[in-house]
């Protein structure tokens, strides 16, 4: 059974809509990388078919899959102009996909008027097939494969060396914790990747940009690993609180995994039908420079972790637990600040053989 | 401008969902004509790509369209088997289009488990385009084209003969105003089948059913002419009794109209590369044999009126208007029994030159 837990949906104080900007900082540090991949990897003269179809994975509500998706339309037709195919410039159909719980309505409604592409939504998880066989010439994922199909079971088992209690995250755990999760990751992987093997068109590119850890580095020195853990330790006070139980803590993990180039380049390998153009780690530095806002940064987690959190906590208890990890940021922001903030993103550019 | 008021959204007691058995019913009564269509008109040869493309346009937000899509999915399956090419049998990519209004996110939810077909949500209205050229195979409308993209302005003028004051139909009203009604329907549909004509791969099919009248019969003989009239009088009823004004009623329109199948060969043969394969009026006999019942009518109109009536009215006289509707459609049963049932569907098959 895979599990769903979509960004905040509306366009309220808490929406995804509202505090997707960080997520937004990143894209932009890639915009240049990915119109290179267009300009110089991706071969239009070999497809034959009118339109030119691209998706969107975990696209969430916008506004930053339209920003995306409307930079990728232009490169690509750039590359159209480059070789010499003006006259059989294509239609552009984009298909927006994410979770059936995603807030479709309000993707639907704030779609560009502007835009110069046939828009649809897919609803479904990319760990599965979404789209008929060579049917998609570009595929995008931004801050979306990092997240795991399901928990892994053996983190909820008392008995297992893997149990993972007083924690939400491997992050500091065991190492049977960190290898669960890895685990979990490469068989997420290895589906997706098949998925989209069948999907893509010969020659089609698949472009994603995931929260990851540079080879060698752990967990425990990585931002998002060092937020995870000052989350967990806010549900451990509360839970010390009695606002929960320490066995609600010890059955929540977040299904998030920080993937290396190195285990990134082993599973795309293990895939006959895909090779890797570029890979890359890069920096998001807008984010991480500067004084730490602590309220900044619970905002952004709390747009993209709220559901998770309220499904297993329930809601009540959501406004003071962003509250405490806001100020726990504060106090711990030396850590944050010396942490490893280099190549916190992993840029890949896939093609279809 | 055009104007979109999408069906009750949701499950509640008054959402489309719940209360949309009489279309149902109606597309029980043509689901043999669409078959007999896909079986003996069809020419799935001519299709050389996989996958096959099929679109509900005014689709809703189910449980009729997912029915329809699915009877649809299996005769042209059956198709493929009876022309030899088991072998070459597609994948079905299902696209579920509506106003970007509609519940989408219903839709999705309630998307059967088990279906063989990719879907996928197209937001905007069917009076402009909605695809890439020649990407379509097979196009369906139940119970939407009926809908006007506007109400005619002239409607509106005081200073004109087509002024519909005190009515909110044309049916009853002066000859100006079914003028008015006409001209908006046909320009409505000739844009409507221009689109239509690029987005279907040649050979490929567009079925539709909607409201109609037979050649040379008034609206006021029709069950919804007459409905139509009844839920005026109740507006002018509660104008009477000051909870409207009476300037209200006059400049409220329901932008439906019943086309004959005259007026729709007519408009059908101005497009040059759609032929008709079938043009039939049909009977919704569940619908009009055995005792009316009033409330059922009322919850009926209800499901795809109210939001039209609420966003002129404001929502606070929606119970009150169905409450006293369904009163009236006890009173003027016999109106309604003695009206014309023969014929207020019209089932059309296009095929794309």
């Amino acid at each position: 059974m895979q599990q769903s837990f979509p960004m905040n949906g509306g366009d309220g104080p808490h929406s995804y809509r509202n505090n997707s900007h960080f997520q937004r900082q990143d894209m932009n540090v890639s915009r240049t990388m990915i119109e290179e991949a267009i300009a110089k990897k991706l071969d239009v003269k070999c497809f034959s078919s009118n339109p030119f179809r691209l998706a969107d994975l975990g696209c969430s509500v916008g506004p930053n899959t339209f920003i995306a998706m409307q930079h990728i339309v232009e490169a690509v037709e750039r590359r159209y102009l480059a070789q010499g195919l003006k006259s059989e410039m294509p239609e552009f159909q984009v298909f927006f996909n994410d979770h059936v719980g995603n807030d479709f309505n309000t993707l639907f409604a704030s779609l560009p008027t502007e835009r110069r592409y046939f828009a649809c939504g897919v609803p479904g998880s990319f760990h599965g097939r979404l789209f008929p066989e060579s049917s998609i010439h570009f595929m995008f994922s931004s801050h979306a494969l990092h997240w795991l199909s399901k928990v892994p079971e053996e983190l909820l088992d008392k008995n297992s060396p893997a149990w993972n209690r007083g924690r939400i995250h491997y992050t500091s755990g065991p190492e049977e914790v960190s290898h669960a999760y890895a685990a979990q990751f490469e068989h997420d992987m290895e589906i997706f990747l098949s998925a989209r093997a069948k999907e893509l068109v010969v020659g089609g590119m698949i472009v994603f940009l995931i929260l990851a850890l540079p080879n060698g580095i752990p967990a425990s020195q990585n931002p998002y690993g060092i937020m995870f853990d000052l989350l967990g330790s806010c549900l451990m006070d509360m839970a010390k609180e009695g606002l929960i139980s320490e066995a609600q803590v010890d059955s929540f993990n977040l299904p998030i995994h920080l993937a290396s180039p190195e285990q990134m380049t082993e599973l795309v390998e293990r895939n006959e039908c895909l090779t890797i153009e570029r890979m890359e780690l890069v920096n998001s530095r807008s984010k991480l420079v500067g004084p730490i806002n602590g309220k900044e940064y619970a905002m952004y987690l709390r747009a993209g972790l709220e559901g998770i959190f309220a499904q297993h906590f329930g809601s009540g208890i959501i406004d003071q637990l962003f509250d405490s990890f806001s100020k726990k940021i504060m106090e711990s922001s030396h850590q944050l600040e010396s942490g490893n903030k280099e190549g916190i993103l992993l840029f890949v550019v896939l093609r279809r053989k």
